[in-house]
């Protein structure tokens, strides 16, 4: 296997309630914080598990220090909206059919001349094309090379050398071995679906969730049941706990770090708690991990199978959202359901495309690509906050938006009365697409007035002023 | 739909009969086929469709004309061995089972030291790869070029229009619209198999099979049925029938072009019946076609697609055995289920990966597809008539093996005690690989003294040494 258990460090159980405590208005914005000596006292940890914990929340840019005086709550630069609240979806299982909706707008996500907010994806011009066409063509002039055959399974192993690699930046120490390359993420959760359930099952997924999740359910006649969920923190524990007690759940498919469409990353102790759980009453956990690398403070989020001992979590990832949409590129880590999903990889599509893959791996191999994602994050961080101030400005009174810390999107809810599937029409017709609320729930009546909103693209005028018109067509609905 | 029925000639009707005829023995090698007049009374048919039929017997090589006598039953200059007969598989379906086996076959193939008798592609030296590679150069060095991003269902438009001109030589008139592009013939397959069956649904597909296939029908829960199937003209229409009427059957899975790894092929008159056959029983027809482009005779077989009004049949194909296995670019003509296969297609991978199809579409465009399949079908026609003396030579009496009309592969029928999973462990030993009959039925015991011999390889001396080696080894197993 070679997952290690990933114990949650005490610093980060008491940056974690502090970060609660932000997060509900307990403590807000200008208000100073405990002394390290009185938390340290309140909390019983050592004066440096509190300062360490006190590092951790400035990095993530919720308090600042001020010299001689403490720790303060910090202060937003510009005007910032609530957040939405956490989901409420119904408590029942449904089968799922938004692929007729999902199809009418994603058909406008391929056109260059429509300003693209409903994508998922950085803007090409955020991608290293060049260094990693480099790569590509060194492999084509290589006369020994022979990519031009099928790769064979389990898949490229210079490729599968890089993400062990990774793997501890994961909290895991994973092998080569324990990996399967797939044609990208959507490969990985379709075979590990596949592996652990069958037609009729229930799969447990996060409210809202990620269209091509509701669409994998759908096409393999499973049922959603979609679990309330923190736009912060992810799924809620207690409503899952209280679900898998109810009904047999086949499986979990979720996005703990910085979720689609929401942005929410689960804290390692919720993390912990998920795996231990899921452990508990033998059910699978998918984890897409698509977005992990991406985060906007210092550290990557660990992922849960940091915390697997069982080899009960199957996760899955790829290069799409930070290298190569369109080379098809991805892996998944199956723990204990690997022969299954290697069989089932194999009568899917025999292999992975080979060229694409060791591409990637040389890219890798170079250090290219961690100097790029330092790049990256740095400009999706700084895109999402101005994206966010935008809302703000142009969106009308009692919008929410996210407040995501890592990712590429923005989950906006506006006032109950505006329809985003109206105003997704609308948009289409200035030359705007977004991805209206209906298409993250089978139930499609749920997130009605709310809309995924794309930070993918660098700010400039003719974002600015699409920012503007969508808020002007929004306004006009209340 | 676009496809257009397919009427078969008279004169292949005329050619069919006494091409049966030969198969069968009743004319023999040297036998004076009857006069043209006399054919035409018989057969009821003007002197006009003898002729086209005696021109169409010729180019297939099975008879020749001798100036001031007449048309004879050619007679081929080697020894040849007989052929197989009609397989007898059990008329029960059974649940699959094959992949530990198939497994510990396949490891074998990737390796370039051991000689690659078990894979079923030509050798990358019969591919045009540095073409190839230079249409994809191409594409990376085009500053406009969007090949990073996701390619949009239904997939690379430039490459549809390439398959739908294509599609007059498979007998059908398909737009680009009744195309999705895919992650090679295998992923086609396994969104046609997701669309049309559920867990514990029946398959009747060929006996012996392909592996792959029948591994996609273990992956995803499925029965197979074996159909008897005759080494030259395929599945047998009668053993169908009866098949059809007393169970259901949720799709029929076959390659009516070269079939793997029997290498037979439908005369148009069976896929007539065949489609029409299906399409009273209301049970759509998968159809790999994968080895279509490989004929060695003058003209392309009719795709089965070609004869089907209804849009009952899914045709599947790719580039897998023709230009680029490890690109993993095919493409599916799903008929009446297109809307299900899209969102399938959506939800198992996306897209396929962009700058592979991009590259193979520039290819097409050029003509140099054409080209290379010219060179490669005399060349692949060469080895398989290489291959099959060898056979001849060096293997034990009373060996059949099959004489196919194109693709890369003979079937080798030894004498009933030699095991050929023996034959493979001593052939590895060797250094050589060999695919054994087991590996190729739901039954593993159906065809143990059978064996699948790739002719992807040219003539060489180390090609020729491995026979020698192989033989040797059978012989010794009598």
């Amino acid at each position: 296997m070679g997952a290690v258990a990933h114990k949650v460090k005490l610093y980060e159980q008491v940056a974690e309630r502090l970060e609660e405590a932000i997060a509900a208005g307990t403590l807000q914005a200008g208000d100073k914080l405990p002394s390290v000596r009185q938390l340290s006292l309140r909390e019983r940890v050592s004066i440096s598990t509190v300062l360490q914990a006190y590092v951790h929340l400035e990095s993530l840019g919720l308090i600042e220090t001020r010299p001689q005086s403490g720790h303060y709550v910090r202060r937003r630069e510009r005007p910032q909206l609530a957040e939405p609240q956490v989901s409420r979806p119904a408590s029942s299982a449904t089968a799922v059919s938004v692929s007729a909706l999902v199809a009418s707008v994603y058909k406008s996500m391929g056109d260059a001349r429509i300003v693209p907010f409903g994508a998922a994806s950085p803007s090409p011009e955020l991608l290293p094309t060049r260094r990693l066409y480099r790569e590509l063509s060194a492999l084509t002039r290589d006369t020994r090379d022979r990519s031009i055959l099928y790769d064979v399974l389990p898949g490229c192993l210079e490729l599968r050398q890089q993400l062990a690699r990774r793997s501890l930046d994961w909290g895991c120490a994973l092998s080569p071995e324990d990996f399967i390359t797939t044609c990208g993420t959507s490969e990985a959760i379709h075979l590990c679906l596949l592996a652990v359930a069958r037609p009729g099952d229930t799969i447990a997924i996060e409210s809202p969730a990620y269209y091509g999740t509701l669409q994998a359910i759908e096409a393999l006649g499973l049922r959603a049941l979609e679990i309330p969920c923190c736009p912060r923190n992810g799924m809620q524990m207690e409503a899952l706990e209280a679900a898998l007690t109810r009904r047999r759940i086949a499986a979990v498919l979720m996005v703990p770090s910085f979720s689609n469409p929401v942005g929410s990353c689960m804290p390692d102790v919720r993390r912990q708690r998920l795996v231990n759980l899921l452990a508990a009453h033998d059910v699978p956990l998918i984890e897409d991990d698509i977005y992990g690398d991406l985060h906007f403070g210092p550290e990557r989020p660990r992922t849960c199978k940091a915390f697997d001992t069982r080899g009960n979590v199957m996760l899955c990832g790829s290069f799409s959202k930070t290298l190569a949409p369109g080379f098809r590129v991805g892996y998944v880590a199956p723990g204990r359901f690997r022969e299954r999903v290697e069989l089932l990889k194999f009568s899917n599509s025999v292999a992975t495309a080979t060229l694409p893959q060791y591409a990637i791996a040389r890219f890798l191999q170079s250090g290219g690509y961690d100097r790029h994602l330092r790049a990256l994050r740095r400009r999706l961080a700084a895109q999402v906050e101005r994206m966010a101030s935008a809302v703000a400005e142009f969106f009308p009174a009692g919008t929410r938006v996210t407040r995501p810390t890592g990712g590429v999107l923005l989950w906006v809810e506006m006032p109950q009365q505006v329809d985003s599937l109206v105003l997704h029409a609308k948009a289409l017709e200035a030359g705007i697409s977004i991805a209206p609320g209906p298409i993250f729930s089978a139930r499609m009546d749920t997130y009605r007035h709310c809309f995924r909103l794309s930070c993918g693209h660098p700010w400039t005028p003719r974002i600015e002023a699409a920012m503007s018109t969508l808020g002007a067509l929004a306004r006009g609905l209340v």
